[in-house]
């Protein structure tokens, strides 16, 4: 994530001294003022796999603060000294010779053109297992082995103002969102609608009279039909919501000083679930069309909802900040003229009489890459920043960023795909130089050239796409055919088939 | 509205007595908290076209408070007593032998079968004349005749707990709309981009220069790029803001006692907005396809809105309700189990363990036309409802609805329309029973039945819609020929051809 945090590492809470109140979100249910309860524990050691931790045991505060790639690219010292190097910005994969990533998924990434000491996106792959729990019980956990459900997992975490929330994400959100499906396992293998309640009382089913009500219940007389997607959905949902609070509760020893955004794709039980909290994206390219997985959330599309927010609690603005919107700085001596504004219920403008009040700076100024939050965040979902303030002030941040994503579901039981159907995922680096109809084209190029049978075609074409973005060092500076400049961004991509993890050879 | 608010009638604060504190409303800017200045006077005589006051002058609070329908049926008082009977349901149009409804727009409406004394929707077609104000000034108001706008427009609005509100905005809307243009007359006829900020000192432009500016603005640095359109959405959405305040401010003379949802129409330079706050809908049939022109606003649609209010706001809970969302009624006795939620961050539905609060009625429960907002009111956008309450309670309701609209923008000039391109405005008394498809099938049938310039064609087609959603009376009911109920709600219809007011005979 390139510049889209001002100065933030600058104000940064240092991590050896007390760490500051919980900052009071607006995004936390009141029930979890507590730690939560059996949080997945960080990995004691890099496990086959596992995003992070290349080579270098994780057991220390400081071997958890070090820089690393994905454990998937297999990197020796050297190989990760080389995809440190903002100079030569080699493109790295998994290599030919390891066993290939799950669902014979292509990878490429590439570090940023100096922006950022290290590369600050990480990634992770995995097929997660999920034991189940016996259902309702809040008692003890029995294992029922042979009944658990198996996910396929794909993180991209894009880091800002360091490395260390996307680093922690990526170790460990696939493990809260296996804790959120553990007390779903039973329930998404029966195909009868899901229980509205569970007993407390293992085996005793929860019943339920509707005669039994009484009060006003016309509008209530029935019961919402629950889909078994949307239970996987708010799964997802909590464990996004519980990784940024563990973010928040084991920052210290993560040296988890910034935040990251986060983009996840699960595969189960035929349904394919993207879910996307930041400035990442996700499309599906099926047969030459595109399909949009992922909105991405920034100051311009989240504008609204920030407003609406500094309206409701103008004291998260601290005198500061305007929950108006003005098209341009207004200038004290303009008190009294009539501007241009928006208030968090339009999305037209007005024109307003200017105001002592309007001097203030706007809680969501900008355009485009430039859009900020308080004037320092450009992303307003994420995991982590949990101690970001606005420049040169105590005010915090947090309270206006969201660590929800939202999630798309495609069934992939609805479409018979063919080999050259993929999902891309990609960071901002990729997508800020490069349109969906472009990678669209990537993809036709690319795989048209490999086998369908051919196990590399898909890494190929992650490669492909991470150059593409990147371009050649020429004039000063990394060029993309057309002259223009290329992302000086990390860039990562995931191809995903939808043909599913096939036979490849 | 059929039944949409549950016996709200009965807990409206009586006409007689001393308003009420004014509800406090997130949606009002702060500016706003005095009387809005320059309202638009109500009309102190029934004008030709305007909706309302069939015959009878509308001087005093008794006649503003009597039964009418719009103006434009031009209803003897014969008439009158037809259009407000349940048991024929004549459905009414303006007369042949008068003069036409401007644009050669068509309408039809009939009244319920019972579930109120009158029909609550009201409609107004009129041309608006748009007196420009000299830009620049915020001091005397000098007419520049010669240089103003004309603009065209279409209300339909659907009154609930009764038919003041409805009536009040189909007689002031536009008024307050025109009060809003009125500031833009010049700039929109100016091609340039608009000016960001307006002289106090007429025919000084404000001055801008960006390298006056200090402080953090690597953001900011630029001017954000305002359309022109996006001053006429900016317009409309602060007149439905203001009518709204009007409403509160003179609801006893107007004996406002109920709310409305508001549909409304403008043509203007070329384009048309098409403005909707509550579940009346806007389609667009273009040579057969179906272009949807608004969405419709229900608990449903706006819970997360709704429940973050809550969140944010608990006070405005009362403890009587919980911002959560449940599938069903929770019994005492099913405390400590675990229940599906969904809080106001999430799509999905997990688990939670039932704790007291929770036993506490849902801000937002049921589905469909049974969903409610505190049990009480079935939509949760519109004008009005300043003095809704909580069934047997005090809590007021008004907090949790907005009297924005959302805007859509279609630009006539961009495709050649046909005489059978038509958009179609119904309130939900025409959706609840039929399709766009269905509606799409009988604007064909019934349009290619008449010549192009048939004068009398758009009205026959509100005629059919009307006769098919309302039914015929069979089986102690009104019956569709399927054999399904028909609509037992208001229903009127708009039907408006895009090729133009064009030359009928």
């Amino acid at each position: 994530m390139l510049n889209r945090v001002r100065s933030a590492v600058a104000h940064l809470v240092s991590s050896g001294g007390t760490p500051p109140p919980r900052p009071k979100s607006p995004d936390l249910p009141n029930a979890t003022s507590a730690p939560p309860a059996a949080l997945p524990e960080a990995p004691r050691s890099p496990s086959a796999g596992a995003g992070g931790g290349s080579g270098a045991p994780a057991k220390t505060v400081d071997a958890r603060a070090s820089f690393s790639r994905p454990t998937f690219l297999q990197l020796s010292p050297g190989g990760l000294r080389r995809a440190d190097d903002h100079a030569g910005r080699a493109v790295q994969s998994p290599p030919d010779t390891g066993r290939h990533l799950p669902w014979s998924t292509g990878y490429a990434e590439v570090i940023n053109a100096g922006k950022s000491r290290h590369n600050e996106d990480q990634a992770c792959c995995e097929v997660v297992y999920v034991e189940g729990r016996r259902s309702g019980t809040g008692a003890p956990k029995e294992p029922s082995r042979g009944q658990g459900l198996c996910f396929y997992y794909w993180g991209l975490f894009d880091g800002h103002a360091g490395g260390g929330a996307a680093k922690m994400a990526s170790r460990l959100l696939h493990r809260h969102i296996r804790e959120q499906l553990k007390d779903l396992v039973e329930i998404l293998q029966d195909p009868s609608p899901p229980p509205l309640c569970l007993s407390s009382t293992p085996g005793a089913p929860s019943s339920f009279d509707p005669s039994h009500l009484v009060g006003p219940q016309s509008c209530w007389s029935s019961q919402k039909e629950v889909t078994h997607d949307s239970l996987v959905v708010g799964a997802i949902e909590n464990a996004f919501r519980l990784m940024d609070e563990q973010m928040a509760w084991e920052r210290r020893g993560y040296q988890v000083e910034g935040g990251c955004c986060a983009l996840v794709v699960i595969y189960l039980l035929g349904k394919v679930y993207v879910a996307n909290a930041g400035d990442s994206r996700a499309i599906i390219v099926r047969n030459g069309e595109i399909i949009p997985m992922s909105r991405e959330f920034t100051p311009e599309t989240e504008r609204q909802r920030l407003q609406l927010l500094g309206f409701l609690k103008p004291e998260l603005l601290g005198g500061e900040f305007t929950h108006l919107e003005f098209p341009r700085r207004i200038q004290p001596k303009e008190l009294g003229q009539r501007m241009l504004y928006r208030d968090h219920n339009m999305t037209g403008w007005a024109y307003k009489k200017i105001e002592p009040e309007d001097l203030r700076f706007p809680l969501v100024c900008g355009e485009g890459k430039k859009a900020r939050v308080m004037a320092t965040i450009g992303v307003t979902r994420g995991l982590g920043d949990h101690s970001l303030k606005v420049c040169s002030s105590t005010l915090p941040i947090k309270p206006f960023l969201s660590c929800f994503p939202e999630v798309q579901v495609y069934d992939l039981t609805q479409y018979e795909h063919c080999p050259d159907d993929v999902l891309v995922l990609g960071t901002d680096g990729l997508w800020d130089v490069t349109s969906d109809c472009e990678v669209a084209a990537t993809v036709d190029r690319v795989l048209s050239a490999y086998e369908p049978n051919d196990s590399s075609r898909y890494t190929a074409l992650a490669q492909a796409l991470v150059l593409g973005a990147r371009g050649t060092p020429r004039d000063h500076g990394w060029r993309l055919p057309n002259n223009k400049l290329g992302s000086g961004d990390d860039i990562s991509v995931f191809v995903i088939p939808l043909g599913g993890p096939g036979s490849y050879s």
